[in-house]
């Protein structure tokens, strides 16, 4: 009944979103780090992050913080966990949202904002960012992981046609290990997500690498029910 | 360097934890809600919940609220997701963290606060709880379903000593589906966390049925690992 002693303004907090942007290359599964432009911890790397504002959700702060940064919008973004040590950020008590985003680099053309300081490092060996950055990083990647094993995430990271080499390589990435190439196509092809196309993509070879792409109706049929990509990793 | 521009104390919102308690009675699946005790939607069906206080991180803010209603301890928790609605409640911006706990019903003595009108639910026959309270519910469900299939989580739910049946039941009544008996016995006993005592609970025939514990060391271990137990439901 007493409406005051509940709702006490004094515990009132920032909130925070920050995001892990994850992008693929064709060749390596990167994270996008920028330069802090504020205080403190101002010119350390950092996860791109803004706080929440009373006019928006979570998802809806997430996506502007990504929009600002990289110029994209309808982007494959996935709430991971809250964070909420209480000296987790020196200025101020603030909660933190992680959030994890997908983009393929060589489907979008990122132009990256000149407000920004940012740059794609290899997801096994970036600088130490600030806070509790690299824990929320470490934990999209096991999130990463579990997805990769249980339903497509290709169609976000991959160019729209893609060779057999390149997805594996999206795999092997992702694991930080080799995987098993003849067990991987006959695994990935039972999935029945992929259609082979006439086109070949000659850069690597002269015989060339047919070009697949993803069914997107099977795809967003996976999605929905899951299945269990049980590859083997060496 | 403007750091009144991004830390502005004006964008402070209200941080609550909410718990989706699930409780298994030897036969259901339960879900422990109480009559809220003040306004707005005072008297309705909620979800236990509590707000962070500036002294406690949120896993510590989600321990205290099951303590205050149940007086239980390390009971299993985890962060489920959060909530950010703009007008999620009436009252005040609050974004909500939401946290799921197991509690074998039987294990503990459970000494349900009496400052609060808490009831057991049926997890497939429950009133409708305010606010968002049934999507987190749903969202939990969903959570404990992935884990039943991939972790060993009978542990926190079950008693101490439990019959085959009693297992097939707490799996059944967490999907919700008739499962096949020997299909399951086989999956079950080939993830090899199970050890089969001399004792029989002749409760429910004169035969009676023999009683399984866990092994605690193999349990921690598929709970670090994980495993894909494919059971068949009908």
């Amino acid at each position: 009944m007493n409406k005051i002693k509940r709702y006490n303004s004094t515990d009132k907090v920032m909130v925070a979103v920050d995001c892990i942007i994850f992008g693929f290359d064709n060749e390596r599964l990167k994270l996008l780090l920028i330069k802090r432009s504020f205080e403190p911890e101002i010119g350390k790397w950092s996860l791109m992050g803004g706080f929440l504002k009373k006019s928006e959700n979570l998802d809806q702060a997430a996506a502007r913080v990504l929009k600002n940064l990289t110029g994209l919008e309808n982007i494959y973004l996935e709430q991971l966990y809250s964070y909420s040590k209480i000296d987790r950020d020196p200025v101020d008590r603030t909660i933190s949202v992680a959030y994890f985003a997908l983009i393929s680099i060589d489907k979008y053309k990122i132009q990256i904002s000149k407000d920004h300081d940012a740059k794609w490092f290899d997801i096994n060996d970036y600088p130490k960012p600030i806070f509790d950055h690299s824990k929320m990083i470490k934990k999209a990647l096991v999130r990463l992981r579990r997805k990769a094993l249980t339903y497509p995430i290709g169609f976000e990271l991959l160019p729209e046609k893609f060779t057999m080499k390149q997805l594996q390589d999206l795999y092997e990435s992702i694991f930080n290990k080799e995987i098993d190439k003849r067990n991987f196509i006959s695994k990935v092809i039972s999935l029945n997500v992929l259609i082979k196309t006439e086109e070949k993509d000659k850069s690597t070879s002269k015989k060339g690498a047919f070009l697949y792409r993803f069914d997107e109706n099977k795809y967003n049929e996976n999605k929905k029910q899951g299945y269990n990509l049980s590859i083997k990793l060496k």
